[in-house]
């Protein structure tokens, strides 16, 4: 059975989304439809990117990924299809697809051209699900586009190697449901430049010599519980995706405030890595 | 396999929905259950109506929509039941589905009567989750409730129009994900009225002399990118569900601030186009 | 075919919701997945418990809740499976199921012992998926974990009598999509301690002598319509899970304000109820 997930910025409360669901039970019988978020922030092309590229790869292989972000047809944003890491992605030219492409070489990339049999102002709904249900079905890329050779980037989202090779210039690339602050820079863009070196990171006014692998690894379990020093424990760990994050232990946004507010760190902001 | 949709006021933090779905699914074996949104302001008629008339009718005919607005049972507010356009409806006769019944004719409304044998104050899971299954399985509307000739109208929602012919005083409808404002202003009436004259949109102190089909219409894509005047830049649109739409080119309530924001305008403000 | 819910705190705007539906269809190809809520708020034992509680027991028994709060493994959070009411439960033993076992003695409770072969800082995803697919496809407890003979519990949460027995010093437990405050004092207890007598409900400023069974109770509907005293109305009920809540009449948060807003009542608040 056929899996198609839906990434977009038209939020949950719009008819849009139930709208597109719909559309895609009246083309397919037998399909399971996974909302991946429907909450980037509009027109945000980068957390878009982050999103889909820490998502995708948990799918079985095959999977057909919608992405509606910035998707009007315009002369400067075609409509493109392709096949990536043994996924199927459908989504506008904009740049979106650049961090899964700097990992991965695309099988085969086609501009979608079934426009016009089509006019519409909600392409996702009319031209995205016809492109995903004609995949569902076995059809090939080639019979809804034509094949191209390459796709935008997008610039300005990757860290800074001084020409010393001994700082990351990096940049807040997420904020997450925490508050916790993602930054551009991978694990292992960290290890090939650090290579084993001590380190300090550098945000703001705040300083971190340790990257944890988990939360958990901040807090000294030995200490009683009402002696430890957990609450608004400031620290800098890999998270799961293995980007770089400047995290407050067990932060909530809405009371006590997130990395991102207590830091004040926000969207594309600097993080610097310095190594010795 | 059937379809249930879920359109609510009930957000997505309560336990509402998933006990519905729960419930759902011990009814059901088979059914594909699709949100359509629970975000819809609270006991706001309105705003589900236009999100149900512009969601309902990309899925399949016999799809069962589930309306969890303003549902408790009081003297005033009976539960009903309707086929409408080839879809099911259940919901209570609150004016709900006043808009789409303006466009359709209703097959069959019935009053549902099942409620002595179920004491509830969570009606929509205890009896519409029961309709729906009713329905489902194939079962028609007279063995859950008694056929009644007319449903409740919510009045003020409608443009006026002037005498003369050459006025629409309209309202803002509804405001979308992106801040757009979307009035109660129809292409159908815009043109019926308009008969292809001149016109001029106001809305507070913005006046509109185009409407564009595409939010790209508004951008001159020959001229240069940095020098073409996109940010910020104030539209008037048919929108995808073909409604009168003051916009913002790509908008971003949460940084810059959306059409509602930034002019300044609110659910039930005025909206007024004027023909020459 | 199985059913395997989610409650977490991972919002719905980050990619971990959407990793972990992938995996999970990565594992099972027949399976249906419901999200029950993933706003709890971050950390909030109390309301996932609260949610959880009058959720599942919607759902078929068998079903399978996978529960993703404050799950990272250490040494004072365990991850456990247990069997329960008929249900599975898989999360970290954090007193989450505790409001579940004070009125249901597990079956069989086991802490999960497969991490020995899964590295992991995203145990949702990696551990409590394969556990819940285990399941599903009928595996026992047994295999991924050890026999345990009980689980943490919270305190606190749970209202005080006092010595004559004619007092309840209940608090609030969870503020509703509405705005509406439930208390922690079920219907049972306060039934139990009332034995009928009559009673005042004290929280701030404001005195309730009288529960109603429906919202739409504490409205006069012979009184026309523009007469009657509905806007605001303040009222106490007990809702649909059979709480005591503290509620307005058809109250929007967003625009007049809650129950919670309008009380100045807020999470852990005290709540009164003094029989005479």
């Amino acid at each position: 059975m056929a899996i198609i997930t839906l990434t977009t910025d038209f939020g949950e409360k719009d008819h849009f989304v139930g709208a597109i669901k719909g559309a895609i039970y009246g083309e397919l019988e037998d399909v399971r439809i996974v909302d991946i978020s429907h909450n980037v922030s509009p027109f945000n092309i980068t957390e878009a990117a982050y999103i889909i590229q820490n998502a995708y790869n948990s799918f079985p292989k095959g999977s057909i990924h919608i992405i509606g972000i910035d998707a009007e047809l315009n002369p400067e944003n075609r409509h493109i299809a392709l096949k990536l890491d043994g996924h199927y992605f459908i989504c506008a030219d904009n740049g979106i697809m650049c961090m899964i492409t700097s990992e991965f070489i695309p099988e085969k990339v086609v501009e979608i051209n079934i426009h016009n049999k089509i006019e519409t102002s909600f392409p996702v709904l009319d031209i995205f699900v016809k492109v995903a249900a004609h995949i569902s079905r076995g059809g090939t890329l080639e019979i809804v586009g034509k094949p191209i050779d390459d796709i935008k980037r997008l610039t300005g989202i990757k860290p800074v190697i001084n020409n010393e090779e001994n700082q990351i210039i990096g940049s807040v690339l997420y904020i997450d449901n925490y508050g916790n602050v993602v930054t551009n820079i991978t694990r292992k863009l960290f290890e090939t430049i650090g290579k084993g070196r001590p380190y300090e990171i550098e945000a703001r006014n705040y300083k971190f010599k340790n990257i944890y692998e988990r939360y958990s690894d901040a807090i000294n379990f030995n200490i009683e519980k009402n002696k430890r020093e957990e609450d608004g424990k400031k620290l800098a760990i890999f998270n799961s995706a293995d980007y770089l994050e400047l995290a407050i232990y067990k932060s909530n946004p809405l009371t006590v405030g997130g990395a991102n507010s207590l830091f004040g760190l926000d969207f594309r902001d600097t993080v610097t890595v310095n190594f010795k």
